[in-house]
């Protein structure tokens, strides 16, 4: 089969993307064109204008499915390496027993290159295209694999994590000017197309507030994005309580440390027991709650309340968190979240609706996508017209049924009984990687 | 490599099976005797009497896992084809719209054969070497789906479906009589090696008060176990309460009707909202609980309480209840098990500990093995003498991380992270399926 060498080309397939929360556009046996990386739109016939552009390849994905690529908001690069191990703790005992023993082993760059490959690896073959990265402490092992991932073709951003209390001493920086001095040596070295930084203060209880009033001054030095971890579980929000006793909540405290969304372009992990106060917080500030349904599950945190997040107007996206997550892959995400956000009638009592197929397929492209638009990096997740052009072509013959299906039925079923070995095609903004 | 061609054999490599709930017996680079089709026992080096019988191939998989077969205890045969589709309703309008349309299409034994023949293709590949079924109404159908598994060389139980009352015509049963007929119709060619029927009352609802009675007629004169659901969705059992006014609950009903444990080896599938009374009965009579915990969240039904049917000394096994659950693997029912259990605490504040793997895979093995045992095929799932001989062969090289890990979380990882490219090879009852 042909492929694009450059970056200007038309697919032909089954097109399906979302075009709000609760509806997608569908086009059967359709057209999608790519110029200079981005989409030029959907057509079901080609119109003249480009026919006449004969240089354009036609690309022939005829009966497989055509869709955005996966983002993934959250994730932790160097706990790849012992996903689905080690599953039997809570957050702050499985963090203490199991990620930082393993994110020390990070100083060792000849490590991080093993481990970090086998990852790449891993989201080469899988459904996402962009992801947004926790790395570790450490400048050289952080600069390494966003050298790897600019080699890679995925677009991404990748954090230094910052940390400079309440972890083990083979990971804790030295002082709050130590791991500023760090963290502007690691941004001096950030010139990368496909890459870029993102300001990764862990989250409050590792952070000493003179840490986060300079990673305030380096945001706005470098007008840079932000991520951390917010409510996840009930004993961490009651030790950020008594670590910050003059704040009115936790997200209320980063908000004090100038490092909670406005003009700050802001993700936050979990969000799991995020109160009325703190989602109104959020949805005045528009930050994301970044939604880990599996992690959230693992270590026994609970449910996040995504349908309240959803009436509030804050944007969501979706989240693995490998490794309190065991699977990178978003399709496995979107099910998660659908999954879970049906269990929170039965066990809880309240009277919402659970997430449809077309919420949890928004949140995994156009509004994942959207972060990078915030983060200065160009959309994606849609087809729509001047998105980055960011696409999966799935051939599902393998989990076609014995009856005719809707293509908006077949994406449910690539979402629930997919695996790599459906992914036939993968385009990066207009580069294909497969 | 050397494949068996009789049932006698030895098997090298990493073996790990259940001792009891708690604790995993390792036996690293060791030996499994197969003799005959079932286990002489696993050994970490040949004895002398075996290794004088020089007629006996060792087949090498040095560095492979071998573990038992899994053991899947609830799935409806005919809804395989429409898994991972209309998962957007609960229980009872989810079998209108979507269960009860599909069923009635096995009337035509050519679509059976299309469909099954899928299904079948998928459960060979997968790491399940037993499985409990229900069929559909159809005696043509249920005797295909029953010839077809015989040729696979899979063990299993499978029941024609009763049911002649709260469904739609099309898959209604004339009269009581009529059902009872046609079961016997169907018991009468049910002469297979490795299939066994198993009687088949849908639920309550579904089931007239003669009907049931009739049908603990056909378990005495047949000598046959049962299956059934139970207090799976709290509309259903609502609903159970206003059909047999006269019972003091859903279980008690079928205990009335001489189809609940005791001599009658019987499996109930969910018992999601079983209270103390109904446990008790179950503990009782020996009743299976079958846990199907995705079907439970697909389905917005909630999360059954097994570590109240553990300590309560209920049986307890794993069901992939497809087509409530869209994956047939039972390796996927493990995570599933273990990850909501975990959920439990954080949203019902009960004090519960989670199910651990070493609990989740005793579920899969030998606790779901334990019952073909009872319904008189030979129990499966240890390697302990005189078991069946069901194993998988799983080579996890692309799972193995950058570091040492051992046999116990090698399966960890397995179970987690594994799909049927790992499975190298596949045994049931001594016979290679590979």
């Amino acid at each position: 089969m042909q492929k694009p060498s450059g970056a200007n080309f038309i697919l032909k397939g089954d097109i399906c993307y979302s075009k709000t929360h609760e509806t997608l556009n569908v086009c059967s046996d359709g057209y999608i064109i790519c110029i200079d990386g981005k989409s030029e739109g959907v057509y079901s016939s080609l119109p003249d204008t480009w026919l006449k552009r004969s240089e354009l390849p036609v690309i022939d994905y005829s009966s497989c499915l055509i869709i955005p690529g996966l983002v993934d908001l959250h994730t932790h690069a160097p706990q790849f390496a012992f996903r689905g191990l080690g599953m039997d703790l809570e957050l702050l005992e499985w963090l203490k027993t199991y990620a930082f023993v393993e994110e020390a082993k990070y100083a060792d760059t000849q490590y991080a290159r093993l481990a970090y490959s086998a990852l790449i690896e891993n989201l080469l073959n899988g459904p996402n295209t962009r992801v947004v990265m926790f790395a570790t402490v450490h400048t050289p092992a952080t600069s390494l694999l966003m050298d790897m991932l600019e080699s890679s073709g995925l677009v991404s951003l990748v954090g230094k994590v910052n940390m400079d209390r309440n972890c083990p001493d083979t990971l804790r920086e030295k002082s709050a000017s130590h791991s500023l001095a760090a963290t502007e040596e690691w941004l001096s070295k950030c010139a990368y197309q496909n890459v870029r930084p993102i300001l990764t203060p862990r989250f409050i209880p590792t952070c000493s507030d003179e840490l986060m009033k300079g990673l305030a001054g380096l945001q706005k030095k470098y007008n840079l994005p932000v991520q951390s971890h917010l409510s996840e579980n009930k004993s961490e929000i009651e030790w950020v309580a008594k670590l910050r006793r003059g704040s009115s909540g936790y997200g209320a405290a980063y908000l004090e440390d100038d490092l909670f969304g406005g003009s700050v372009p802001t993700l936050m992990a979990h969000c799991v027991w995020s109160d009325e106060k703190e989602t109104a917080l959020m949805a005045e500030r528009q930050v994301y709650a970044v939604h880990c349904p599996q992690s959230n599950t693992n270590l026994s945190s609970g449910i996040a309340p995504v349908r309240r997040f959803l009436q509030a107007g804050i944007p969501v996206g979706l989240g693995s968190d490998v490794a309190g997550g065991a699977h990178s892959s978003i399709f496995r995400a979107m099910a998660d979240a659908i999954q879970v956000s049906k269990l929170r009638k039965p066990l809880l009592n309240v009277d919402e609706k659970p997430l449809t197929l077309e919420e949890a397929f928004y949140l995994a492209t156009v509004s994942g996508g959207a972060f990078f638009g915030k983060a200065g990096m160009g959309a994606s997740g849609s087809f729509d017209n001047g998105y980055e052009f960011d696409a999966l072509v799935i051939d599902d013959k393998n989990i076609t049924p014995p009856f005719e299906i809707t293509i908006r039925d077949r994406l449910e079923r690539v979402v629930y009984l997919s695996d790599d070995r459906n992914i036939k095609a993968k385009y990066v903004r207009g580069r294909s990687l497969t």
